[in-house]
């Protein structure tokens, strides 16, 4: 990509590690927690797709680090709470202890309990240069949205329901359109609400490259899951089928999925199409979600 | 009370349920746990608070929903996350099944996630007919400050911290100062805070007011905890005991502990003479505080 996701990685993390830093009991074990889980790496996709979709309408970095910021402690908190051992039980993210292993479960609880409350406290304060009192609001009502029972949280309901059953394939995409859908959509919006008119005009689009692109996130990690070793993936290989998760592959078989995946970068990049400025790096991006080998 | 806890309690339930019923998914787990969490019961003394302070000022109680149903959804999921087993291992929860015992732990991990994520989209969708925008976004300012890990969060990490050994009268007082005072004070502030100029002017008295009563409803509790018996509790008899928990019987005696509450007591009433209006259910409610048998 032109500019390369490690850019905003390293941007997106100077600014979470600025709210860390803002917090009073610096020496307490839940800051130290915070900060482990929020900075144990990570692609940093959704601060990513909020920075590009908003820079595609002019917008600069600095203006999107506030939704950048507080849909990665969304995002980062959703891990540190599925990690646990009443959730997927896994031991490793990113190739490192997860949250309850290198502290303990209560704190791990307590922490994406806490990353959770970060991130709106960051969308009501963070800077906003662009974005008017209201639309803050707005902000804060698409992030609340994505996140909970009409999006992330419910999603990982459908989820654990649906372990040890086969899903429809109608079933396995509501699940993934709240769990991982919303928040990727959501990133997407907020980029674009921080632009004003021309971002909301382009709504319509950029939910319909979300929905699409979104899906094709998933579908990917499914055939990822599948076909790399722990070593490359950071995770256990196959850890998905070990809990007998529906899986695109297990639905469609692994040549399935990655027609799938192939026909979800064609609805994405037909989507952008529409929108009349220049949209290469959500191109780029779409091309990334199904190209990617990790 | 004039108008009792009960009045209220019926209120802030409906309001309660009006925002589950807005969860499209009303089959799932996820909601139905919600359900059961949010309407187990409980004196609702957060939303109490808000309204009696906002009333004070001569507002209505639909003024003051909004606030008040945000903030017992962050109470109980305190209470969800604080049940389970890695946490205080709780079965009971006023004399009913906890969440992760009527459900499971990993919906009970959901639920209070989801819990959360519903207060800040009901602060931000919420009718606050007394309120501007920019005031809409103060409140929930309040309340993530409260709750993440300048506040709650952050007592409940303290709190496990200090589980086996001696804590000084100082840092038992930091503990509950976060862990339940924060949203006990918050409740208060936002109450103020819909009423504009005139709360505003109020606020001072009314965070010292909030500090002692906050930390006396510990103080009671604490007592409780030692004189009462489970059945009315609603929770096993000595459980802070059992886990070796700091608490001010321990640290002062009971005699010193029931002087400690009155003297907070004496402390929040003073608080109140410094305001010009009709403070009675306030005043009424600092000594329901101390002198309540559950």
């Amino acid at each position: 990509m032109t500019i390369s996701l490690a850019d905003y990685q390293e941007r997106n993390n100077q600014q979470l590690n600025q709210w860390l830093d803002s917090i009073p009991h610096q020496q307490q074990t839940l800051t130290k927690a915070m900060r482990y889980g929020l900075l144990l790496g990570g692609k940093r996709v959704r601060p990513y797709l909020v920075y590009i979709t908003g820079e595609l309408f002019g917008l600069k970095s600095s203006d999107l680090d506030t939704p950048a910021s507080a849909i990665e402690c969304i995002h980062a908190y959703s891990l540190i709470h599925d990690d646990l051992p009443a959730m997927d039980d896994d031991e490793l993210r990113r190739g490192k202890p997860t949250c309850h292993i290198e502290f303990d479960e209560a704190i791990a609880i307590l922490t994406g309990d806490a990353l959770q409350t970060l991130a709106f406290t960051i969308l009501t304060e963070g800077p906003l240069s662009t974005v008017s009192e209201p639309h803050r609001i707005t902000l804060i009502k698409e992030l609340a949205k994505a996140s909970g029972s009409l999006g992330m949280c419910m999603g990982q309901s459908l989820d654990l329901e649906a372990e040890n059953r086969l899903v429809s394939l109608e079933e396995l995409e509501e699940i993934h359109r709240n769990k991982t859908g919303a928040l990727i959509k959501c990133a997407i919006r907020m980029g674009a609400l921080c632009a004003g008119e021309k971002g909301i005009e382009a709504l319509p689009h950029l939910d319909r490259y979300a929905n699409a692109i979104g899906l094709a996130f998933q579908v990917q990690d499914d055939i990822l899951d599948i076909i790399s070793d722990t070593e490359t993936l950071g995770k256990p290989q196959g850890s998905d089928q070990n809990l007998n998760k529906s899986t695109y592959p297990a639905l469609l078989g692994l040549e399935g999925a990655v027609e799938k995946a192939q026909s979800l970068l064609q609805e994405s990049l037909q989507a952008l199409q529409a929108i009349p400025y220049n949209t290469q790096s959500l191109e780029e991006f779409a091309r990334y979600a199904v190209d990617r080998s990790h």
